[in-house]
């Protein structure tokens, strides 16, 4: 890493970084679609089967969509076509032929899957469903593209549901925040939940909330959302059941998703000015072992670390052996710039006195672990780890929130504060202010104060903060 | 299943097995795009879950590239655009901007990778490279569509090598042969290996081995293929590297790939009349139990049957409990079409004998395992199963292949025959007959006869099919 400060200039750092590490290479001939080398794309599978996982324990089914919508399809629901309009790609000719009905490349899959549903739902038994897709999808961003934050091809998961009413609906989007705390849990990743303003839900949703974090004091960034879609998209898409007295309803629906973003955040939220800096759990090598060796040592060293590693791999460890020519000093910095959350080294000393010496990635914590008991003690400490530092990363996120009664010059942090509850009168501090607000808590927030647009009293709060 | 016969009429039986049994549905509005449901996705993903391990553990690096590529790019090597030119789709807006370059989406990634390629080596110690990725690809099929089989989004594995030299991107191949036949043995499938003509070799390459089975009497199918390229898309790409002389070299490249036709050969080679049939490697349940429940008895069975469930579960065999309420009768006719390997029955008689009775999809054989002993029976029956499907299967193309001197009114079967090697005298023999020469065996098989076209003396022997 060159001597760019995180803390001095963050996009310079996470531009940098995001190289160096290998977690993507921003060389492809195409701004904005970036290819996923080795490294990197590990990390994005841990995540994914992290995703994998909790999906299929709570029953959601894993199928796969065809990644191309015909122009009929897309324009279906009026507000979610408005919404996208301008941000699609269309593929409109194939070989030599001029297509005669366009296709988008899916920015979401709704109006790919939802004329499907409607030949799979017949009855209340085919209720609920509830199935998810890992793709990517397309979108053509006219911003400044940032790797993994804002990128034109995206790798993301979607789960889309079907309800036989607004209440089981409901308790679906219960339920995905129950799956959003352990996927944040393994990321070691704090979130708010925030319930979007009308004037910026997704488009055609009945509600939406926003799961956001902070990279960047005073800035938010999303990293997902959760949306009841009500009838919104049944009707124009006719998906419906017979009820239990063989009546016809139009089904509730949701839609959950969250993408490479969460790789950014986590990018951001943990790294520091040595490099990445990996929850244990998604770290494609979880320790790394380096053997310090001096004359005449060597062949015991070695062999004595080669043992190690293999013990630690037995026991489910990820682990790597750097047995290079480079010296232990150049070692370290390479492993410490990947993010690796525990290093060993291994040394004539050490296996004299019968210890393993440590160090941790993310504090730099040093300690060492009786040789005999390495396993469980190695396994033991990446959880204190991930406790730590998932700890940490929340704490930060709450200090960088404050409550304020007006918008006079407020200081550069998450604001928290009054609001009406009128529309115009959102807009207006939005417009007054630069600040985007984020929504109202999701989880309640007991409240009494005065809007910041207004002065009205109100029992609503609301956050808000710099688009990022 | 309806009462087509697969001998009578192959192709609508595997129309109607593939839907039937869950494993696409055609209904999407784009023809040749179908939807992946729960149940073929999951078979698709074991299938792939094979493909990961094999080439994982010969060192080759899952990475992910773009889907799109600039045209500018994908003009490159000529002989590859003129491959592909009339087969690509076109992406030439986005939003309501007409793009400066119009992108193709991909139908293979060698015109994505060796941009970078030409960037990420340098020196001989970047050698061998080997990464692969498992994405879908796209090309406009102009044929009838046949699902997994002949299809517009193609879901596939491709990996791209890349050596100091000729000799070592042989080695390459020889591996790649021993990874086949691994993916190959998972699934039961049979094939042979068979170097495609001159005029008959993938766009680009240097030579081409074509790996195909046989669906229907007298016609071939390609599963996949493995290409030496030489030199020639290093040259258009400029990827070179320094020699431990300090000399620059072109690299030596190789790729390979296999695609969701795996499946769809899967289907046809070990289906049957019931509907699928699955290699207990790659079905997603490998057992099912049905309890036989008689008044007085059920709750007693119900409770054995969890009991027997959740010991298999616990022994890692994929196992499904149908407790549902339909007749025994109907759930055999249901597993049998989803092509479950082996189905337990436990009634109350099987539970006082300490047996439970089972019956093998495969072939229908019907016995009792001892329930003490029934994990590893099952066990041992699953990989006993998986033996004889492989067996069966490699006797079954064997015996479809005959040896022939000459091609007047040659029997439906797969043809072997000499070929003087005369390009024309080749493609004269394909326009004489409507046969295609699908090459020479990559597995050199000794041979002396006379050339089925001109009758000139040859050790080249040659095997010839109709397309599928």
């Amino acid at each position: 890493m060159s001597s760019i400060k995180k803390d001095e200039n963050f996009s310079e750092w996470y531009n940098e970084i995001v190289e160096e590490a290998g977690l993507t290479d921003k060389r492809y001939p195409i701004k904005g679609m970036n290819v996923w080398p080795a490294y990197g794309w590990k990390i994005m599978r841990y995540v994914d089967s992290y995703i994998r996982e909790e999906l299929d324990a709570t029953h959601h089914d894993e199928v796969c969509f065809p990644l191309l919508i015909p122009q009929t399809e897309f324009q279906k629901e009026k507000e979610h076509i408005k919404g996208f309009d301008a941000e699609v790609y269309w593929v409109t000719k194939a070989g030599d032929n001029e297509l005669d009905i366009p296709l988008v490349l899916r920015p979401t899959s709704e109006t790919a899957m939802y004329p499907m549903f409607s030949l799979w739902i017949r009855s209340h038994s085919d209720l609920p469903l509830k199935i998810y897709q890992l793709v990517n999808t397309f979108r053509y961003e006219t911003k400044q593209t940032r790797a993994f934050i804002r990128v034109r091809e995206i790798h993301f998961f979607e789960s889309h549901t079907c309800h036989v009413d607004e209440e089981d609906a409901q308790k679906q989007i219960e339920e995905d925040i129950q799956i959003l705390s352990r996927i944040a849990k393994k990321l070691c990743m704090p979130y708010m939940l925030l319930r979007r303003t009308e004037w910026d839900k997704f488009p055609g949703a009945y509600y939406t909330v926003g799961i956001d974090t902070t990279l960047i004091k005073g800035r938010s960034l999303q990293l997902g959302s959760i949306h009841h879609y009500h009838e919104n998209f049944s009707k124009p898409f006719d998906i419906k059941y017979e009820d239990l007295n063989g009546d016809l309803k139009y089904v509730h629906q949701t839609t959950y998703g969250m993408s490479e973003r969460l790789l950014g955040a986590v990018i951001g939220v943990h790294g520091d000015d040595k490099g990445l800096v990996l929850p244990p759990a998604i770290a494609p090598f979880q320790v790394v072992i380096i053997p310090i060796l001096a004359k005449g040592n060597v062949e015991e060293v070695e062999k004595q670390a080669c043992i190690l590693r293999d013990e630690l791999r037995a026991a489910g460890i990820r682990v790597e052996l750097d047995d290079g020519d480079e010296r232990p000093g150049n070692k370290f910095f390479k492993w410490e710039l990947k993010g690796v959350p525990l290093r060993l080294e291994l040394g004539e000393r050490d296996i004299k006195n019968g210890v393993v010496a440590f160090a941790r990635r993310f504090d730099g914590q040093k300690g060492s672990f009786q040789r005999s008991e390495v396993t469980s003690l190695v396994k033991a400490e990446l959880d204190k780890i991930a406790e730590e530092m998932d700890a940490k990363a929340w704490a930060k996120m709450k200090e960088s929130i404050i409550s304020v009664d007006d918008l006079e010059n407020p200081p550069e942090m998450i604001l928290r504060f009054g609001w009406c509850g009128d529309e115009n009168c959102g807009k207006a501090i939005e417009e007054k202010t630069g600040l985007k607000i984020l929504g109202t808590p999701y989880i309640h927030e007991e409240f009494h104060g005065k809007c910041a647009g207004c002065g009205k009293d109100t029992d609503i709060v609301v956050y808000s903060a710099r688009a990022m």
